[in-house]
């Protein structure tokens, strides 16, 4: 076997232990007993040693160097260099010494962020977010002294992306977020969706139209769980888990196609175990993915209409009718909780927090502010300020487990969603006369064949680029904003 | 750390990753999609070589004999080295060309033994069978070749017990048996329970009986599987499934309180990491745990009254009332198949089997002469003959994987289990008035206390003989089944 073949079967059979702590990770928030925490995370512990193992193995830096100096364009073999290079050198930048403090530094500030939302009182949590930060930025400074440290920690939810990028593209969305909030503004609310469905009905009616979208249920699953999410639990595994309340029929089903959305991505990667070319280009790229589905086609009036025929023919005339859910799935609201937040107010909630993690990071903000700061932040960008820490700065979980860089995915995903909504009209003409029929095979057809197939071989701004060609991100996510959102509430955009 | 330190520490990790591939094989079993299988498969593999390389890691031996070398009498130690020991030394005994060739073989053989029950044809499982068998022969000559094969097969399963006790004792009891069925005979064979609950209020039944019995589902669940099973997926995790078909409640029944019984014997196992003397002490005893409850306690009159009035409180008055059940629970037949005899008969299957493998195991029987001999084994013993050998010897998968000597354990199970019954009548004076109003503190506790804190301190054997004292187990079973079925059926033991 040459280098690249040695890399590649070591690699292989670190995606095989991957997968295995899929599975358990699946396990642990669907079925496992209330008895069973402390194995399962004795469990994971051994498991993230052992693929830590793999990735710092001496050898690995041997393949990649003797891979490198047989040259070549494969675009593969260069794709597979660059994914492995990047997540080996990540992890041989840090001692053994700071990967443990950093493990435990981390699990006692969930502890605290836990203690402190129960108290509300951020105080509390302050102290462990002040050495959390400590913490994080010595990661980032090793692993590489030259760049900002928050652009090193962007890089490992979305390589290829910086800081300086996002920052005009938040400013810019964020001044136009608000224009088109104020018009709304001006026009009376409509009503929240006032329905009642059995759990049991609502699941049945999320089976059905999951399957229509075209995740393969063969190769997943859908279940319960207390927070909706996806997991790869092996080569053809990928199974999602969502959330149903009687009384909150839009939320349950946003959810769900949120999470086909994300399944449907990771079952239409290439298949090239081993070298991290057969995944995900960037977190961001994935929740354009979700994004696309729960947002560009799930809110839209051809989908709401056949998903209520659906849903009456599970209920019968209980059903709510299709205006009410689109009436529902379109209203707008300025609020406090970014993960109740509606699609227009959504990227609001991540520019605050994209604002206040980067003076973190840069030193420029103390945590003893940030409080403040934060109740600051929502005042000026959403015009509603917290009550209390619970609603505001404690609301989520990221920081506490020392994830910054993390949250301008989520908008990158709205970004992306926009400018591949735009290209898949362009190229299914027919696509939201299909939408309506509940035939998805021309959408999801584009969506394999422009992104998935090609998993990682391109960063995903790259890979945007072949896509959908030089395109402003946030243009057209403001386009598409402000003619759904206007056409619905009788605005328009002004000249 | 000292080696023994060293040692528990190694084998505490082995024990980690048991626990995963528990939790594995459950999943496997219940959640899998259909497109999981392969890729589950590698999981399988790869956490099996992982736990293959610790047990014949070169260090082990090192601590073993360091830990020899110290000496001392302390009986944890010394049953954690001899535990370990012989694992080290069946593991470390088998060359890895060897290993692989089993494996193949192995597999193969399910395969064959699929096709073949298929086709019904023995001819087409022949040469596989000859080929497993003679591998497993090699296995056991380099595992010990001072030792017949069929014991050190045995020893897998029920170490410390030898071919040479189980011969008189199955000799006998088959002869009492005989008498007991040939009793019957004379007696009008009760009609069968005709009774149809739906699955999922029988499913609801078992969980309040497991809940009562003691099972702790805190620390376990139970979910539905083609083949009722128990596993431990962690150290507080130990799971059972079952089976439930609408027109067979005994049967569901008796899968769910046997399961249920060798999960109750996996939670009051004693908690010592790294010394495979927290461990059940044998299959044997592993099945007695089972068909006490099953059988000793879940046949009988008063547990099956208490029972029939918790259906009665979830279904209402179309429950079978507690004759029926008992008459159903008791009900003897001659039959064919083994996992559908009865507790009388059962015994006769297990012999005919023991019968079979010793001879295919010694070469006294050629595998081209196994299909008459199982059919001249069931006319002696059972009194019936199979018409095809999908009812005759194509029934069970043991052999298919190269599992020789397991059969023993059933009946080990229900030889251990009457003298438990004997033992714990004695200690629990009360036991029937308390099972009969769903009270099984008494006998559980006293099982506890008696077996299951014990683990794997001393091997079956020894520890039934501190429990139960110089009882023939085979008198036993006989005076438990002539006096259960005899008063049943209006027949007495012949003074």
């Amino acid at each position: 076997m040459g280098p690249y073949e040695q890399l590649t079967a070591h690699f292989a059979r670190h995606e095989v232990l991957t997968g295995i702590s899929g599975a358990l990770g699946w396990d642990q928030q669907t079925y496992l007993p209330a008895a069973g925490g402390p194995g399962r995370g004795e469990q994971m512990a051994i498991l993230t040693g052992l693929s830590h193992e793999l990735v710092v193995d001496d050898r690995v830096l041997g393949w990649l160097r003797a891979v490198q100096e047989e040259g070549g364009d494969d675009p593969l073999r260069l794709a597979a260099c660059r994914n492995i290079g990047r997540a080996v050198h990540r992890s041989r930048a840090l001692p053994v010494e700071l990967v443990q403090r950093r493990a435990q530094v981390t699990s006692d500030g969930f502890t605290h962020w836990m203690a402190a939302r129960e108290a509300n009182d951020f105080g509390r949590f302050a102290p462990a977010l002040d050495e959390i930060l400590a913490i994080e930025r010595e990661v980032a400074e090793r692993i590489d002294p030259d760049r900002p440290g928050y652009d090193v920690m962007l890089e490992a939810f979305d390589p290829g992306t910086t800081a300086a990028q996002l920052r005009p593209i938040f400013h810019r969305l964020g001044e136009g977020l608000g224009q088109l909030l104020a018009a709304l503004d001006e026009r009376p609310s409509p009503p929240t969706l006032a329905a009642e469905v059995a759990p049991d009905e609502q699941l049945a009616w999320h089976r059905r139209l999951i399957d229509r979208l075209g995740y393969d249920r063969a190769a997943g699953r859908l279940d319960l769980a207390e927070h909706p999410f996806t997991v790869r639990a092996g080569p053809r595994d990928v199974r999602i888990t969502t959330r149903v309340q009687r009384d909150d029929l839009l939320g349950g089903l946003g959810g769900t196609v949120h999470e086909a959305g994300h399944a449907m991505y990771e079952q239409g990667l290439p298949s090239l175990p081993g070298t991290m070319v057969g995944e995900a280009a960037s977190l961001g790229l994935h929740e354009s993915q979700s994004r696309f589905w729960e947002n560009v086609i799930g809110r839209s009036r051809p989908f709401l209409t056949w998903a209520a025929q659906e849903l009456h023919d599970i209920v019968g005339a209980d059903a709510p009718d299709a205006e009410s859910l689109v009436r529902g799935a379109l209203r707008v609201q300025r609020s406090l909780r970014r993960v109740e937040a509606d699609e227009v107010t959504y990227n609001l909630h991540v520019l605050v927090r994209f604002e206040l993690e980067q003076a973190l990071v840069d030193g420029s903000l103390a945590v003893a502010d940030l409080e403040e700061a934060w109740n600051e932040g929502y005042r000026k960008h959403l015009g509603v300020v917290p009550a209390n820490p619970r609603d505001g700065v404690l609301q989520d979980v990221h920081w506490s487990g020392g994830t910054f860089g993390y949250f301008p995915s989520y908008t990158l995903g709205n970004l992306y969603a926009a400018s591949l909504g735009v290209a898949v009209q362009e190229a299914v003409p027919s696509l939201w006369h299909d939408v309506g029929r509940g035939d998805f095979t021309g959408v999801l057809g584009w969506l394999r064949e422009q992104v998935h197939q090609h998993g990682h071989l391109f960063d995903a701004p790259e890979l945007l680029a072949r896509v959908v060609g030089p395109r402003d991100h946030v243009e057209d996510l403001l386009d598409y904003l402000w003619s759904r959102y206007g056409a619905a509430h009788g605005v328009q955009r002004p000249g």
